[in-house]
């Protein structure tokens, strides 16, 4: 079994090596990702700019490859010029903060098991809800069974799995919810100030806002103490939609 | 009527030109543009840096406030901000460039009409398929017109349109068609190249590949010489999925 690792939080963030770490138990790892943080970068790709690889070493051994790119770029970059061996998953994380609801739009985490799918191969994104609790046994362990159940089982054309576990220690953990993504977003204000030269600049300032509810919603889930796995596919046409649209009359 | 207008191709490309000239027939517009060109961005924000904002003229008037930052974070600034009334519609184009299929994912102009409804207002993203044939008449005509009809019959929160034009002139446009998203993506490969310092790169390139042939899809809209006009939500969940992901028994 082949998994390529990737993340957003950069080569050196404690939870790529944990994902490393258990990964490398049940299948042949390798590591793609970007050379520092690349976080809310979304779905960015480099068009523009030529993509540098540099081999990274921890502890006096090949840990993997770090690009000056996307998470989005490490992956398009791991799956046709970096890896010599047919990929079987593509993982990405062990993120620190949550990528649930609105969030996923922004998420580097995600984009990159996205990229994964536009390409044909299957995805897993996970996620520490927490800043502040890097706990990443538990994270690990279930990144490693499911990793070992996508391959089982597979994961239809187009779908990835984005995983989010609470910020409890896991004996806290209530359990495991299939879930659908939340609508919460953050309500956000601009920081406006002066910087040292007199000159105004603006810095997004925002707080979680929770605006969810049902049982079976991913930020819920997360309130709940459980941990929440929401199939994810990037199809975006808003179907019931068409039927009006189409009687708007649209001659310009 | 108030619209406020932006980009992923910069605040000085001519599509956005083309677009404020014909929204301010019928409406306020107020451009809020990235300072330089931000294409295939995806959905990415700005948190690690601040932003600054600089106020553009052109034929020695007031055009625009230029950001150094992402198309959304020109809509998150501009309707935080810098628009003194409130906004009816954010637009965004006109872009060059097709941004049809698996292309709206990693779209700065798309991205920009995405978080526009993400803060709850509505939006719309409009480009032209070509690169060759700068047209921006008829969009812009088409743009004007869905704007009215936009904030005349509203859209259903959540919900943006995204609309394209083929690559023909005016007079050779067959129609205008309400499609679906494609599943079309990029062949892409990379270009392992040495820089005159002896350091390898690689540059990203690649071809369309046309996989998509029923009659509602974007891509063969355009492909047929009709506009394409999809509805676009950004509602991931894969709903299909949720009942066999239940039955996998996950217990890390």
């Amino acid at each position: 079994m082949n998994i390529l690792i990737t993340n957003d939080d950069g080569i050196h963030a404690p939870g790529i090596i944990a994902l490393k770490n258990h990964l490398s138990q049940i299948a042949n790892v390798l590591v793609v990702a970007p050379d520092t943080e690349r976080s809310a970068v979304g779905h960015a790709i480099t068009l523009s700019d030529p993509l540098r690889v540099s081999e990274i070493e921890k502890d006096g051994e090949f840990f993997g490859f770090a690009v000056n790119g996307t998470p989005a770029d490490c992956v398009k970059l791991g799956l046709r010029c970096l890896a010599t061996e047919p990929v079987d998953l593509v993982a990405s994380g062990i993120n620190l903060g949550p990528n649930t609801a609105t969030n996923i739009i922004y998420s580097g985490t995600v984009s990159a098991a996205a990229e994964a799918v536009i390409m044909g191969f299957p995805g897993l994104a996970i996620s520490l809800t927490s800043f502040d609790i890097p706990e990443f046994e538990y994270a690990g362990l279930l990144a490693r069974q499911l990793a070992r159940k996508i391959i089982d089982n597979g994961l239809p054309e187009g779908t990835l799995l984005n995983v989010n576990v609470p910020p409890v220690k896991p004996e806290e953990i209530k359990g495991i919810v299939i879930t659908r993504q939340g609508k919460g977003r953050f309500e956000e204000f601009f920081d406006k100030r002066v910087d040292p030269n007199n000159r105004t600049y603006y810095w997004l300032a925002g707080k979680r806002m929770n605006i969810d509810y049902e049982d079976d919603v991913d930020e819920v889930v997360i309130r709940q103490n459980k941990v929440s796995i929401t199939p994810i596919r990037y199809d975006l046409t808003d179907v019931s939609m068409l039927n009006e649209l189409s009687q708007w009359n649209i001659i310009p």
